[in-house]
């Protein structure tokens, strides 16, 4: 893992949200965008080298309402920088980590993504992610 | 904020954590610490410019005994490094965020530190911290 990628923040209002962590961070977001596929909408905000995601769930099957529903609002995941994702996930499988995706897949900002299962990882939800420009 | 300083994980069993951390991870931690005043044994593995943080609890009264209790093992907190914590904290009051320290403590890891209350950032406990051989 080369690096904190991103941590992830599930919030009921992204809009709202938005303004909280402006104010928390002392910048805007430098991006917004729509994940279809995952049911998200999503916004980043740069610190340092890493990132802060913000997820608010588009319908009620996300994940992202669901983990609202079950747990309220607050941290939903970290996501390590990788450079070869298909062999990182290749090598937690062998070390006995649980994959929630076989394959790598398309996630927000222009990245292929994976998950562990967060029983594998002391209750946390892992994120793998590689740049898709940057892919073997 | 100047980076992610660390992410605080509370763990039941920091041992066994280790060695799963240390599998994730690709390295050892680089340090263990006990912080007393906190009721809480830690663990520190270096992730790029910031580091996880694994927190066991010490006794039955600590933070981290009680949020395992309460949801079970996963991250606990983000930390974000700052120059002038006192300064951060005034600013952050004045922004409405709600401070549950009103004086920066003296954390693990050689920081000074103040959390802000989650509901003031969506659910996310949220820690600053200063190196303390860096203090103003």
């Amino acid at each position: 893992m080369n690096k904190i990628e991103h941590i992830g923040i599930a919030v009921k209002n992204i809009n709202e949200a938005n303004k909280i962590y402006e104010l928390l961070l002392g910048k805007p977001p430098y991006k917004s965008e729509k994940v279809e596929s995952e049911g998200v909408e999503t916004s980043f905000f740069e610190c340092g080298e890493s990132k802060i995601e913000l997820l608010e769930a588009t319908n009620s099957n996300s994940a992202i309402a669901k983990f609202i529903e079950k747990r309220g609002e607050g941290i939903h995941h970290i996501a390590f920088a990788v450079n070869d994702i298909k062999a990182e996930m290749a090598r937690l499988k062998d070390e006995g980590f649980i994959l929630l995706n076989e394959e790598p897949k398309k996630g927000a900002d222009n990245k292929w993504v994976a998950f562990l299962h967060p029983k594998s990882a002391n209750g946390v939800l892992v994120e793998l992610c590689q740049e898709i420009n940057n892919q073997k």
